[in-house]
């Protein structure tokens, strides 16, 4: 067995073992009505840097952070079924995503689809050209692919006005959440 | 100003304050070197029912824990830039998932695209026919759609077969995490 599933299971165990009432009986919705879209970076813990307790948030989360059409998908759900009201899009300071381009990664892929730790080919199986079909949504400015975002979901024809959306960028050296202004007052242009 | 603004902020202050070297100094690999998809759902908190501190893994969230391809393109970042060796997929029960389907959500959206809490319209904006051209990646039942999101990463051509999968599911009733036999042996039938 993987050491990583024995020090996950013996983790769980140790969490359910503390389940109270309190999480049993949460339902669907947010308890407060916000959700966050941010990078899957593992050092990112949302539930730590803005403070939610289980049953507080959706949390959707993607290579970047991105606006992604599935982000969108989700973001859509989590209002419409679930009564969300307000979105914090949050990207992160020294991101993965701004350290190559589409051509890199597709080439990289071609080369080998095993891993690639820090750029260098460690792997023997083959590569595959599939990766030049993708769309990697790198980031070349983090203030810039925020506003970007924010802007592509205000816009979404499935995107009502009455969501507030909020950008923040949060810095990994300070666990600081900075404001960006830019981002936040994008207003729908729809409306 | 928004209260969960003012919310957030405060926790963010206080979380600031006490982040230490151990934090500042982490790079950009996930130290476990694994990756966790799941589902946005409020009531998970994956750091916390798997034992994971800043750092550790990456995590991807999206309505349902479906692999999506946006769920695939942060998957193969995570493994072929930053070395993630173990997928986690964790699906749950009593998702939001489980109680719509692509029709109903289309036909929803083109009533009315605002909060549709508890399935009663609640808003006056107009509707939008944009969902029905949305596939929104409903569940039917967990096991299957589980199973078939793991057959589907695992035979992608850019998932090398190296890459461990291994499929859960999380009861919110419990706080524990399931294993799944069925889905956690797909093997790659292209290799």
């Amino acid at each position: 067995m993987s050491n990583v599933i024995k020090e996950i299971s013996d983790a769980n165990i140790a969490y359910a073992a503390t389940f109270g009432d309190d999480k049993k009986n949460l339902g669907l919705p947010a308890v407060r009505r916000f959700a966050i879209l941010t990078c899957m970076d593992a050092r990112l813990d949302p539930a730590k840097f803005a403070g939610l307790s289980e049953g507080d948030a959706h949390i959707i989360r993607n290579a970047g952070g991105r606006a992604s059409d599935d982000a969108i998908r989700s973001l859509i759900i989590s209002y419409k079924l679930f009564g969300t009201k307000e979105l914090f899009v949050i990207h992160h300071t020294h991101c993965g995503m701004e350290l190559f381009t589409d051509n890199i990664m597709g080439d990289l892929l071609e080369s080998v689809i095993m891993t690639d730790e820090g750029f260098k080919d460690v792997g023997t199986s083959t590569g595959s050209p599939e990766g030049k079909y993708i769309k990697w949504l790198t980031i070349d400015n983090q203030v810039n692919s925020l506003v970007e975002d924010i802007h592509r979901i205000r816009n979404h024809p499935l995107v009502p006005a009455s969501i507030a959306i909020y950008g923040y960028i949060y810095d990994v050296k300070s666990g600081k959440l900075i404001e960006i202004p830019e981002a936040t007052s994008i207003v729908n242009t729809e409306s």
